[in-house]
């Protein structure tokens, strides 16, 4: 059995909006380069899976933000393995303070996809040659939830361009997240209260696609349903502030 | 006299295209992270001057790229101030690679924008009063040129969003510079070629305006006006590979 893995980061100045305070999707890019760089550190992250036509997808994400860090605030992110399933691995983060206390928490469940047919592959030898890497610590919050029946209110076109796209040429998580922030009143991003993101994958977008970013405004937030082409359903995402 | 600072930096994963080389926008944003950091450190950045109601606006930058770092590539920005103007402060700008040798040179101009009024200051203080800041050695490339007379043949509709904007509610430069590049075919921010990059602001954007990016293309390149509800021109730009 393994422990935890520790990074330390600070708030850089482009990280903070005008309350001086890193922004959520700011801190959901640190977490997820943190799950990138921990895995490349134990040599099973996506330079090494490439060796082997193989690759790790994000399916699914939930995030918690208690209170967002100052603008050059210390923050540390710990990060760990707590399962293996048949097709999805959960790799777990807590969020904390200078003095440890939470800032927030994360649960993203990975596939291992195959690049050629770009679809998962069973990942019970992964369970079996990593079980090392497994950490016996449950997940800390609720699991990534399904997200159904999005109806927007609003829609908003998007076409997928150059800073939209990561090394594979799929649009990259950090740009949908950014799509579904900028259709929220701009006081909810910037507010103090504690919130919840959940992001749910169902397919790929490319460079040169046309996306339709569907919104469900919400009391406190909003569901989102974004498709490519009018053809497929990519994601489903859901915000809310307490 | 002082002597040039010396940052060092690896090219992250989520910096790369699919060429596995880093962008250029994500080597410009470290060039400009560069030299808040450098500033900070010295005792003059956005945060110290802010007690005393100043800023610091970019106003013009220069950009040569000789060769895009790869992957997990160590690579160094050294920066310097070579001269307080009147109204402009010059900051220079090295890019080594880990034998020390060239990937690029920058050229940035500073203004200092008094925050109520938001107009330029008299710099003459500043010069006498970081004298020692400064390094005795020329800009390593030609100043950012002036640009004039775009005709733009393609215009793109952009509204000012959260994710756009700076912690003083203004489109944040690399959001401008992002807008710029995605208006290329994309073989050209991936091709190996060495280009030059050249930006020149007129006047600030703020949340909840409507862009028009206006690109003339040219033949390895294109220029750009950036106009804000149709009301102003508030940059230029200018792109070219050899």
């Amino acid at each position: 059995m393994a422990e935890k893995s520790i990074y330390d980061y600070r708030v850089e100045p482009h990280e903070v909006d005008f309350t001086l305070k890193m922004t959520i999707p700011d801190l959901i890019s640190t977490v997820l380069n943190t799950a990138g760089r921990d895995a490349l550190g134990k040599g099973f992250g996506v330079e090494d899976l490439l060796a082997g036509n193989h690759s790790w997808v994000l399916s699914r994400m939930a995030v918690e933000v208690d209170r967002r860090p100052e603008q050059h605030e210390a923050y540390r992110v710990t990060t760990w393995i707590s399962e293996y399933g048949r097709l999805l691995s959960t790799r777990n983060f807590e969020i904390l303070d200078g003095d440890s206390r939470p800032l927030g928490r994360a649960v993203t469940e990975w596939a291992m996809i195959d690049m050629t047919s770009r679809r998962a592959v069973d990942l019970s030898w992964v369970g079996d040659s990593h079980r090392d890497a497994l950490v016996d610590e449950p997940s800390p919050m609720a699991k990534p939830v399904k997200i159904r029946n999005v109806i927007p209110s609003e829609k908003m076109i998007h076409r997928v361009a150059y800073s939209d796209i990561d090394f594979n040429r799929h649009v990259n998580t950090m740009r949908y997240i950014d799509l579904m922030f900028d259709m929220l009143p701009v006081e909810l991003p910037t507010c103090e209260d504690p919130m919840r993101f959940d992001l749910h994958f169902m397919k790929e977008c490319r460079y040169g696609q046309t996306l339709t970013v569907g919104c469900e405004h919400l009391d406190r937030g909003a569901r989102y349903e974004i498709s490519a082409d009018g053809e497929y359903v990519a994601l489903r995402g859901a915000i809310a502030w307490k």
